[in-house]
Formats: structure tokens, sequence, C-alpha cells
């Protein structure tokens, strides 16, 4: 790294539906919120970076990097970054490689999607976006298809059941009931994901995250410190159609992008405190333990059986699936999550992936907390 | 600058009606011809960034970065930017600072749109995304409804005539007639342009950049060199809506970027040999050529009067109106024109004008020629 770059002020909507606000109001409560928790005033940011997915799709707003910067009293330079499901991450690699480059010291991102004003056949055809046009959508699928493929092969290569399953999104609602920003904040039994309305056998409703509103921020700096340092970002691709791979129970896309953090870092995977992992479906969270290099292939559904004996957390705010997923904030509210369990804990380093598509882009950061070396970035409300 | 960027290949494909390409295969063209014309093989590419606007409201396709990750052998990291018209300049802003960070040594860019699938009225309401669906969609606009109240006030203001405005299409349908890769390449008097169709009064169908599809590709390298140094690269932005600016005959993103991009190069206005301009309707080159300070408010369209009575050439491409517009195409697509001319003529200093939505978004870059430096981007066919 060229220079470090600090987390130096956070902030987020409540997650869910939000009928009287739009992509601008969304995205201005959670800057509100970042501003006011950070250390320097909104004249100091020196550019915006806009994570979103579904602006055109959804609500016939594209050029969101100009709203964005409209919300701030001197229009700084600010564009719009789109990898899918991945553009809250790919937004914040984007933003520290313009602080490294020293043509900005203070960036804001913030990531937001508005998704509950349409109807859920709309949505889903929105969202296939993120798959392959011509390959994926021209047959007929979507993404709870996709993942339906995904988690039938999965089931056949390593003998995963349905209940084994239904333990991820369990254990997800389990940790959300504890998130004031969760979505869903009620106890689910695994016997509810098992017994829920079937989707893309083997997927159940509850094997897969929401439809959600909702808007995430964070001012990342050079020049103003915080407790929380990125350590690595690091982004990786893949082919977009399952199609094209020589698996679909494994994404290479998260072990390059793993591997190149840990290196960037100098961190081992040892000393990692808190993840927080993209789990669009059950399936997903699964496979994305293995690919990070938790747990065998075959063996991440281990950490659901009993997450108090590990020493690391997993998705401790709720995940996707309890949190909600407004695609593009999701990225940046993982990494708000993840600095707040190190705050909480007093721990040192914090993980974060989020993935595109079918993890045809995959984006993994590492964070470290040093509460000695700088404030908070959260308000103290 | 922290470290030199030169643009060391450069590609793209006729613009106009590719009724047998997609988005796919428009990029593959050109990213073909730039790999081809650079002195670097597909693998020293460390990164894909990708411009378009339109991919999710006519093609069904997001995630466009993934997909052109996929064209190159190695499936580099890649992201996609949006900035309404503007996000193929924004795209190379992006790349430049990524570049300058060190995280990357060589990055391709490639702006690409798919616009002749869909009916006129569908791509109308997709391209007003670029400006507030909430202030200005709402109220019944369009983009030549937009650029009709823009031209109508700089008529009172400024008494430019019909004929005046017809002089502007005109003269860069003249220049495109030389450009093998431009959508016209016939003559059009102004004399059609004011007999054309009324479209938005007092604009008519010869007055507005036409519907395109396109693609154009180059790579960016501080490892490797070229005759063509990237000397300042600087956006601005401004309200979406017209409805929040003081004035709307003149454009405040433009005046600050040109600003920024000439400290940062360290050039005078007067050494400027070369300008692609963004002109989407003929007010806007005329406005433009006041907003980068080469006229007077009120004079710009003397430069259209008589264009060989000036030492520096304007849209010599034949601009968006005689080239065509794929919109996130058209950034790149100036870059590379103006290094052409450069080339052509032998002189030093070339500069682009890019701008989104009514110039909410303004990209300026000015690019440097020494042809003893370094090799030409362009291949030898």
């Amino acid at each position: 790294m060229q220079r470090d770059t600090f987390l130096i002020g956070a902030g987020q909507t409540p997650f869910g539906e939000h009928w009287n606000k739009g992509i601008r109001e969304l995205m201005d409560d959670a800057v509100d919120k970042a501003i006011e928790a950070a250390p320097c005033s909104a004249l100091d940011i020196d550019c915006v970076i806009v994570a979103n997915m579904l602006g055109e799709s959804l609500s016939n707003q594209a050029h969101i990097g100009a709203i964005a910067a409209a919300l701030l009293p001197h229009h700084p330079p600010a564009l719009r970054v789109e990898s899918a499901c991945a553009s809250g991450a790919v937004a914040l690699h984007t933003a520290i490689g313009l602080l490294e480059s020293g043509r900005a010291e203070t960036v804001l991102v913030v990531g937001v999607e508005k998704m509950t004003d349409a109807s859920t056949d709309h949505v889903a055809a929105a969202l296939m976006g993120a798959a392959d046009a011509e390959r994926d959508l021209s047959a007929g699928l979507t993404f709870p298809g996709i993942f339906g493929l995904v988690a039938t092969r999965y089931m056949y290569e390593h003998g995963l059941s349905r209940e084994d399953l239904s333990l991820v999104s369990s254990i997800h609602h389990q940790f959300a009931k504890e998130n004031p920003y969760a979505q869903f904040r009620s106890a689910v039994s695994s016997h509810d994901v098992s017994k829920s309305t079937l989707v893309a056998d083997p997927l159940r409703l509850l094997d897969c995250s929401p439809i959600s509103d909702g808007a995430a921020a964070v001012i990342l700096s050079t020049k103003h410190k915080s407790s929380m340092r990125i350590a690595a970002t690091q982004l990786a691709t893949d082919s977009v159609s399952l199609a094209d791979r020589p698996t679909i129970t494994s994404f290479a896309a998260t072990r390059e992008a793993m591997h190149s953090a840990l290196a960037e870092s100098d961190v081992r995977r040892e000393q990692i405190d808190h993840l927080e992992l993209h789990d669009c479906f059950s399936i997903a969270a699964v496979i994305n333990l293995e690919d990070l290099g938790f747990f065998e292939p075959g063996k991440g559904v281990d950490y659901y059986r009993n997450p108090e004996a590990y020493e690391f957390t997993v998705n401790r705010s709720g995940g996707l699936k309890g949190c909600g997923h407004p695609v593009a904030a999701t990225g940046i509210k993982q990494m708000i999550d993840v600095c707040k369990q190190l705050e909480r804990s007093g721990k040192h380093y914090g993980l974060t992936q989020n993935f595109g598509g079918a993890c045809a882009t995959c984006a993994v950061h590492i964070v470290e907390h040093r509460a000695a070396a700088g404030a908070s970035p959260f308000s103290t409300q």
C-alpha cells in the first residue's frame, strides 16, 4: 500500500422497506450519519463514489454519482461504480485506489438500492443483469435457479442435507435479532427454513436473501486517521455464466481475492477475528467459508453446527439473509459491521467478502483495528 | 501527477448500426485492436475498467466489467463505471487514478453501448436516466427537450439565429466525411439542418446526435511508454436538474474541470492544438467552446463560421453528431481521435471534453504528444 487509508466515518439506514424514500433520500440519510461521525466536515470530501446496481432498471435513474454529489454543498467530483451485488466493495476498492494515487485525501463511498417499489418479478428480472443475459437469462434462469443448481450439485458431491442447509439461515436470523439495522429481527428455526415455500429446488424462501431498500456510507481518508485502517483491498473475476466453469461448488474468484488480500495485508488467516461474508443464498455461505480457507471443501456447514466453538465469528450482523440485501449497499454495510464488531470485541482483524452474480466478481477487504491509533468511526449515538 | 501515464494502445469499432453484434462482440472487436496496437500482450493487463450506461436498460446486462474480463485469457480484476454520457472519460479518469496508486501498471479501458436494438422511444426513456428522474422525467422532459430549453434561452440571451445553429452540425458532418469510423459520412448543408424535422423547438433532427452502437478501447500504462502522455484528467459535477442552476446557457462543470485540467497539466489554453468536445446537440458545442474559454459568452458559434481561421481544431473526427454517440464509448473515442490528430499534425497538445446529462458531470483530459518519447499507440493498418 502506498499510503495508509483509514475508515473515519460510517453510517447506514435501516435495511428493509422504506416506502417514503427514494434513492436520493436513502443516500442522504446514510451520508449525513457518516459525516456526523467523521472528524472532518462535508467540505473536506474530495470525491464521491456511489455503488448502485438497479437504479436504471427499477427507478429510471442512472448518473447517481452526480445525484450524490449534489447532497454535499460543494458538488465534488463523483462517479458510480457497478459490479452487480459486489458493487459496494468494488466502490470501496476504487476509492482506496484514488486515495493511494494522491488525487484525493478524503473520499465518501455510498452504496444505495431502492428495490421494494417494484414487483418481485420485475426485481428478479433486473437482478438477472448480474448473470450472462445471452447464456443464462435466455435459458430461463433466475438467481434462485442458479444457486439451486449450485446447491443440488454441492449436496451430491458432499452429502449436505436439507437440514444442514437450514441451519445457515436459522443462525443468520438469530444473529440479526441483535442488529437494530436488520430487516428481520425475529427468530427463525431451521425447521421453519425447511418448511418454507419451495423457490428453486432445493432452495426454499428462507434460504434466499430478501428484496430490500437501504443505503450505507463510509468516509475513507489518508489525511484523517481513525482506529480502523484498511489493510487489504482485492478484486478478482471469473466467467459470468456457470456454464463456462470447471466446477460450480467452489468459486475461484473468492479463492484468488482471498489469497491476494492475505498477501497484501501480511495477515494470516488465523489472525482474522470477524468475518462478514456474502450469503445471498444459504449455500453461498457454506461455499464461501471453504473458498476463504476456513474449512475444507464439504465442511463449511460445520461452522453453523456450533458457531461458538470457533475463535472467529461469521456474519454476526445477520448477514444478507438477516439484514436484508439492498444490493450495492451490502458491501459497504459489511465493512461497517466488521468495524463495529472489532470495536466491540477489542480484537484486531476483520474481513469482508462481497460477490457479484454467481461470484463472477469477488472483493475481499481486510481491516485492522488499533484502538490506540485513532478515534472510532462511529458516532456516539 | 504521481507517475506518468501513457496511452499505449487504441482501437474502436465503426460507430453505427451493428445488427449482428451485442455488447460482448463490440467490446471484443475494440479490445482486440487495442491489444494488437500495444507493445504488450493481453496478459500484461492488470485491470479492466468498462464504461457503459445503457446495458441494463436496453440489453438486460449489468456486470459488464466481468463480461469484459472474460475476453482476456486471465480474467483480470474488472469493474464498470457509469456517469451517463460522460462514462467513457470518467472510466479513463478512474483508470489513471488506479495506475497512479501503483495497484496496476497497465489498465484496459473499454467503453461500449448497444442502442439500435431498441425502439427510439425506449432509447429516449433510458437516456433520461442521465437526468433527474424525480424532477425532469416526471415533468415530461426528454434530452432533446432539455437542450431545446437551453437553445431557446441561449438564442434569447445572445441573439443566436437558427441559421447559426445549423452551421454547427453542417461542419461536424463535413469533418466526419474523412473519418472511416464515423456513422455518417455524407455532406449535410446548413440548409438541410434548418429544414430537418422539428424535434424539440428550436432543435431539429440534424441538431441531435444519433442512436448508435459501438465500442472504443484504450490501454493505459505507467510501465510501457508511447508518444502519448496523459497530462491531465479532471472531473467536476453540477446539479443534475437544470431547475437547480442559476443559468442554463453556461455549464459550471465544464468551466471547473477545464480550470483544474490546465492547472494540472501546466499547459496554457493557447497551447491546445486539437479539441474533441461533447456536441450531443449543436447548441452544446457552442456553449462548450465558451465554457472551455476559447470564446467569450455568446461567441462560440464564430468557430463554425470559419473553422480554418483558427490555430486549434474542433471535432475534426466529426464529433458526436457525425461519428455517432454510443454513449459510454464516446469519451474514449474522443481520446483516440485527439491522439490520431496529434500524430497526423505532429503537434503537441490535445484536449477532450465529455459530459453527462446536461453537463451534471464533466471530464476534461489533456494529452501531450512527444513523438520522440515513444511509439504510436495505433496499429499500422
